[in-house]
């Protein structure tokens, strides 16, 4: 019997890459009055899905994630999945 | 003495409000071949600061969230603050 899931994936720039947006934010941080470094933006994409047990469903988003919702040269993400009560 | 704190902020659209970007998303997602219905996007803002101790941390990182970092009208947001080691 298939199952609900509720997917999170955090996707944020890569260590080593230039946040632009990041440093943007930081300056407005700071202009605010608050010390900022190291700012990074990143970005959540949540949904629910079905699937057969929670295994079957991480194998099939890590597929979706880097094939569709992220850019694997500049972005990595971490990955999230709870079942859902029915 | 000052120390260090990493701070996250999640934001995301109030329950009520329409969210266009992760519609168009979820019809991504279901052409990719996933299932997919109740899709969000949210976004993740983080960044070291300072302070005297997290309780103070947090309360001007709310400060800053609610003035600078989102709009109260449309958006809501879940705050995490860590102490960094030396």
């Amino acid at each position: 019997m298939m199952k609900k899931f509720r997917v999170k994936v955090e996707i944020r720039l890569k260590d080593g890459i230039l946040d632009a947006e990041g440093r943007t934010i930081e300056r407005a941080i700071k202009r605010f009055g608050i010390e900022a470094e190291n700012t990074r933006k990143g970005k959540i994409i949540e949904f629910t899905t079905v699937g057969d047990n929670k295994e079957e469903v991480v194998e099939k988003i890590k597929r979706l994630a880097n094939e569709l919702l992220i850019n694997p040269l500049t972005e990595q993400y971490i990955l999230e999945v709870k079942g859902e009560e029915a």
